[in-house]
């Protein structure tokens, strides 16, 4: 893509006015931090999105709150611009519990300014996010007097916890929230400050399987010879869902799941070595199936689903010894989807394989899921975005072709058809989810810059 | 064994002192419980001792108060009689926490009377059984004018934590505690009226397994395909330990393992058939490998050593789906051993199972153990206690040679050398370590009369 004369001196202006405006946004980074909005508690969601509504309104936008059956969808719309195409922003307002509070610097729901850094629960996943998209549209109207395209904001409020209603929302209402392209809800600079982008994400399916065998636990020198011990049976039912080489033994479980293209591997073959951080920060020795290093790590990481347990209970779990036999006995499994696997399929596998392998006294529930999704690299929107962010950050983007996490993406992608990039203003140390969540605002700046360029550079593709 | 008119002359003159002295014995067992002594958190521990060895000195005993590295030993002595063979009470004064106390109906630590019912927190488990052997002493001497034998209290106080100090101390002191038979701490009737006698209980050894596999939890979605996961190796190691056809895979455990002799399958074979209120009680359709009732399933009840998880802990166990790979699992695992089998051989076979499966990372922790152990049902002294039992019940004595729980018998049969029998005051619906533990005062009454006529006929053997 060349850029010419012009639009570099239409940009220029635009960072000028981003520049003018920066305390403002940070200010209503604030207002919007100050409110605040935990969908796993249900607390504080409906004042947020009405907030949300109030910001979009105040912006020019059209902004209506749209029921669903969990949290409300805040809709915000430009209105149609003749001749140009639809931008759409995803993003959420909702946002993780901030436990545990003591470990805190400052309150989590007042914006703290610590030098260049802005502390407060959401100020990066999502509340930061979703400012610079306001802030990028509008500096870009500021500008040129008028948005150049049609601007649509669909900000959901049930992010963190797995998006339950986005895609019925989304099969219902194809017209309204139709677009030619999406910002997604996320975007960072890596360890070296370069931009990362991020084209797919794994799929999701989670599982609860638990084993009943009695009314009531036992005393294991009673009961030890006699009737079957709960803990006994999920733990030799768990043990064929995978086998120690890792690979899940569900019969059709792969069927699937494509592998990397030539393409992706060479994105992956292009991303910085992280693997002696990551090796650092969880003290392991090595990684699984001695990998060490290079593009089949990076690969494996997110090209290969993955089974894993993500707790165990049963029976007697305090200090010392209890002779106890357990009537029940509970596991939490999920399991990390590749394209084009889907959560609705891996259920009745798992069913299946526990009934052959003689454990049809094991229950299994299906508590969560998403699909996997991709954009294809190929996109002229994608290139746009990738170009975009190497003239703002100075340094050529990090594409990942597919990460390890799940989000929503696949209605965006195969309901709504749109080319999906990534754009934003956190950093590997953001501790997103976790206590004294931050951004830095040099990199919030940044993130405005690049959604701003990609609005402007879109209008006219 | 003939028992003469002199004998039968004498017993009931026995009989009606101990009728004489119920409400005295009554008022006792009311004062020890009041003490409260509750091993597993050390509370009321050294009151009660002093409390034990107080009651036996107003009986005419010598009595001492003997430190462990735990809870101390209440010794009572009666003192030598020339020509005569001394008989041990091997009893425990700690008890059972009494929580949950919104179960109880009365004070656990106030022995309340409701017609024939006494409710105590150790009533039945183990103050009551105390109490009978002091009563049937003081009936007999006080009918003879003297002990016909020298008497030995036996009283320690960690029987309901494993009894860990036991061992060692009757190894240290092997002159001290030397005796010609020994009264078990526990007896009772079954649910058809007949009189139990047990001639063995089963070892113990009890582990903790645990794995660690990183420094800290992990996305799932970030360290699935990456970095090993500490349940799935826990769940792997345990499922090695026992295959689903019950049968404990680990090379050289069942090696010491004796079967039942034709002897003891003819004791089985007498008892009373318990399996439809044991399936009704727990809620099971059926018993393990497809057994129904009668002699074999009640050795394999109690022959046959058992691999129970007692329990199960790791990664996130709240409701709903959180995407975590926990660095950290645990189980709990007991084994229920048969002569000759040992706690102490188990840990090393075990460890070498789970390096030789490939699992040199699962730590194991040996918490607790006891040796499994037997009286020779031929012994003189258990065939006058079965013969005792008849009269005093007027129903021949149900034969255990062998029950599936474990306790300190091991030293008492080989260390001192005793010939070990059980007495006592329990019934089934006793709630022995529930709310509202409780005995009946017939079964006391009986249960002091059994005790009387052992030591009686004891003392001329």
């Amino acid at each position: 893509m060349t850029i010419n004369t012009n639009t570099r001196a239409v940009e220029a202006q635009i960072d000028a006015r981003i520049e003018a405006r920066l305390e403002y946004w940070i200010e209503q980074l604030g207002r919007l931090c100050a409110q605040p909005s935990i969908s796993a508690q249900r607390l504080g969601i409906d004042d947020c999105a009405a907030l949300v509504a109030t910001m979009l309104r105040e912006e020019g936008y059209v902004a209506e709150v749209l029921p669903t059956g969990g949290s409300p969808i805040v809709y915000g719309d430009s209105g149609p611009r003749e001749g140009a195409p639809t931008l759409l922003f995803y993003n959420h307002y909702d946002v993780q519990p901030p436990e545990p509070l003591e470990l805190w610097n400052s309150p989590p729901f007042t914006l703290t300014r610590a030098g260049d850094h802005l502390y407060a629960r959401g100020v990066s996943d999502d509340k930061g996010q979703l400012i610079t998209r306001m802030a990028a549209a509008a500096a870009v109207r500021d500008v040129l007097g008028e948005l150049p395209c049609r601007v649509k904001f669909f900000v959901e409020g049930e992010e963190e916890i797995g998006s339950p209603n986005i895609p019925p929302a989304i099969d219902a209402h194809k017209e309204r929230f139709a677009a030619d392209g999406c910002i997604w809800e996320f975007g960072s600079v890596d360890y070296t400050s370069r931009p990362t982008q991020t084209l797919g994400m794994r799929g999701l399916a989670y599982f609860e399987l638990s084993a009943q065998t009695a009314s009531q636990d036992c005393h294991s020198g009673l009961g030890g010879s006699l009737i079957a011990n709960a803990a006994w049976r999920l733990v030799w039912a768990l043990s064929t869902i995978k086998g120690v080489d890792e690979r899940i033994r569900i019969p059709g479980f792969y069927d699937k799941a494509k592998p990397a293209t030539a393409r992706d591997l060479a994105y992956l073959a292009e991303l910085p070595d992280q693997s002696e951080a990551f090796k650092a920060s969880y003290g392991v020795a090595g990684f699984l199936k001695g990998m060490t290093s290079g593009t089949e790590l990076r690969r494996a990481a997110v090209f290969e689903p993955t089974a894993t347990i993500n707790g165990l209970t049963s029976g007697y779990q305090g200090p010392g010894a209890k002779t106890v036999l357990p009537a029940r006995a509970s596991a939490k499994l999920d399991f990390r989807l590749v394209p084009d696997q889907s959560p609705e399929e891996i259920g009745p596998l798992l069913r299946a394989h526990l009934d052959a392998e003689g454990f049809p006294d094991v229950e299994v529930r299906y508590l969560a899921g998403v699909k996997p999704a991709r954009t294809d690299p190929d996109h002229p929107f994608v290139q746009l975005s990738i170009h975009a962010a190497e003239d703002v950050y100075g340094k050529p983007a990090s594409v990942e072709p597919l990460i390890g996490g799940s989000g929503p993406l696949h209605p965006f992608i195969h309901v709504l058809g749109l080319p999906v990039v990534t754009s934003g203003c956190g950093y590997p140390e953001s501790r997103v989810h976790a206590p004294n969540e931050n951004i830095r605002i040099p990199d919030f700046i940044n993130g405005i810059r690049h959604s701003a360029r990609i609005l402007y550079r879109f209008a006219s593709m």
